[in-house]
């Protein structure tokens, strides 16, 4: 059996040249360069079998996931991802496991452009912590709480199918979704596409920004709270992928309200904020508007609806 | 039971305010501000039950080691430690092991001066793993690829003192150990004291730095490698606390050379350098010379001497 260091060379050692790296993996720590003028964005997220994604995931969709979730939350305040670290817990040194692993964290490593430049082994039940790094100009990152009353909501590609896809993953798909619906959203669970080039387009505009992990009600609720507003959604507005509206409409607005895992971007933008956009690499939607009464407030159709929107609990 | 976000909220929320940090916890990412001139140092470590601590450590020394060891890292390339991330994954919200954790966390990051800016808390067997940020001045970080013939090789402190205390938290120790012994090295062995002020003294002046954490004849043997030189070691040097010195000669040079967890500096310095040296805060000891021929040798009063030097395996 190859010893840890061998594992970590053999596997996770590739030392490309890369922006702002002046020393990468293999001593005590990374030594990085920040570009003038710009501040570090850092983030750390955990991601357990069993939890975070199902037992029977492909080890190169876990692999791409990981990073991900990860580069999703760098997107979220509007940096340049850059760089990342791996903490990576392995029951045993699976040698198959390991290889799709890294081609699947590689692969979206090398289209995102940011470099692993550190990282940890141990051996104990699968766990995989990455630590995100990215830049962002002082003064432009993408926060929560500046969402002010008139801004429109919006959210980017569609919602609820990560959600879908879970119950597909878990041999649980709902009767009427036919086998390519089940199939789209199934990948839309295992690869979620970080929107970092919509991040990049928000910075300055966006008043308010986060990124779709729990559930966009719940997540919605946090820009809400932290910038003491409310919001009012028309259900009608929710960008549903064709795999959900194959659903009963209640069962999808349930879903793309609540299911989590989806990783598109919820903003809000000024009117005047929107006409400045730039072409976009994905679609959004605006879903409603930012209320001075706190809470928040769905209607179909303009008249008044209750959804029960709990969202996703980590405990 | 409380919800995560109240968890969080109740014992890791202290947003004190702290150099550099622009947005804390709260968001998407932490958005961190990089003294002009420094250079971002970053490093991430594991921490598990059972393999990392003995499964009756006190939480309150799990929260200090776990930050420890990456302070210590820090250390080890001349940084100034500033903020750290936090992944924590729990069995359970036992109230009980997060306030005592979050004491040994927060006591020790008070005493280092870095501030928690971020994290993720996760369901699922114990373990933790912090990714710690400093800064450097650009140039002036310690590595490990330029150690030179000639150069002496220093380590801080007192060695193999928390393999020792591992023996004794394992229920084996040595009968020839005193209570008050074993009590000293099972201290050593929880509370490891990263070596923040001795790293930023040998900043531009040490050829070459590490912690020793594995091991110091294989931590050191990482030296050797990438500076493509050898080492002498005069194993009557080495720096042994008076619980080693308690055992037989042999057994304490094997714990020193083999055991990890010490969290000493082990580095290397030109005669010239040495003679720079600030007074420092933590006795250093000169153990041997690097000499040009490749490898690890072992002396006792000019005789050579073999010993078995095989690290810690992480798999």
């Amino acid at each position: 059996m190859p010893s840890e260091f061998q594992l970590i060379s053999q596997y996770f050692g590739r030392q490309s040249h890369h922006d702002g790296v002046m020393l990468g993996i293999g001593d005590d720590a990374a030594l990085l360069q920040i570009p003038t003028g710009e501040v570090l964005v850092a983030t750390t997220d955990t991601f357990i079998s069993g939890r975070h994604f199902p037992e029977n995931t492909h080890p190169f969709a876990i692999g791409h996931k990981a990073l991900a979730v990860n580069l999703s939350d760098l997107a979220a305040m509007g940096a340049t991802p850059r760089w990342f670290l791996l903490a990576l817990t392995l029951p045993d040194c699976h040698e198959l496991f390991l290889s799709e692993f890294s081609r699947g964290l590689f692969n979206l490593a090398k289209n995102s452009r940011v470099a692993l430049v550190g990282g940890d082994t141990t051996k104990g039940a699968l766990s995989i912590t990455i630590t995100a790094l990215g830049t962002v100009p002082f003064n432009q990152a993408l926060t929560r709480h500046q969402a002010h009353v008139g801004d429109g909501v919006y959210v980017s590609g569609t919602i609820g199918d990560a959600g879908l896809g879970l119950q597909v993953a878990l041999g649980k798909t709902p009767p009427a979704l036919s086998d390519d619906f089940a199939q789209y959203v199934k990948g839309r669970l295992d690869f979620p596409q970080p929107r970092v080039q919509l991040g990049l387009a928000l910075r300055g505009l966006a008043s308010a920004c986060l990124d779709v992990s729990d559930g966009l009600a719940q997540d919605l609720g946090h820009i809400l709270q932290a910038s003491h507003v409310g919001a009012d959604i028309e259900l009608e507005k929710l960008p549903l992928s064709a795999s959900l509206k194959s659903l009963a409409i209640d069962e999808a607005w349930q879903l793309a309200l609540t299911s989590g895992d989806d990783y598109e971007l919820c903003f809000t933008l000024s009117d005047d904020a929107f006409a400045k956009l730039p072409a976009l690499d994905v679609p959004i939607t605006r879903i409603g508007t930012i209320s001075e009464t706190s809470g928040l407030r769905f209607s179909h159709h303009g008249l008044a609806k209750t959804m029960n929107v709990s969202g996703y609990q980590h405990f």
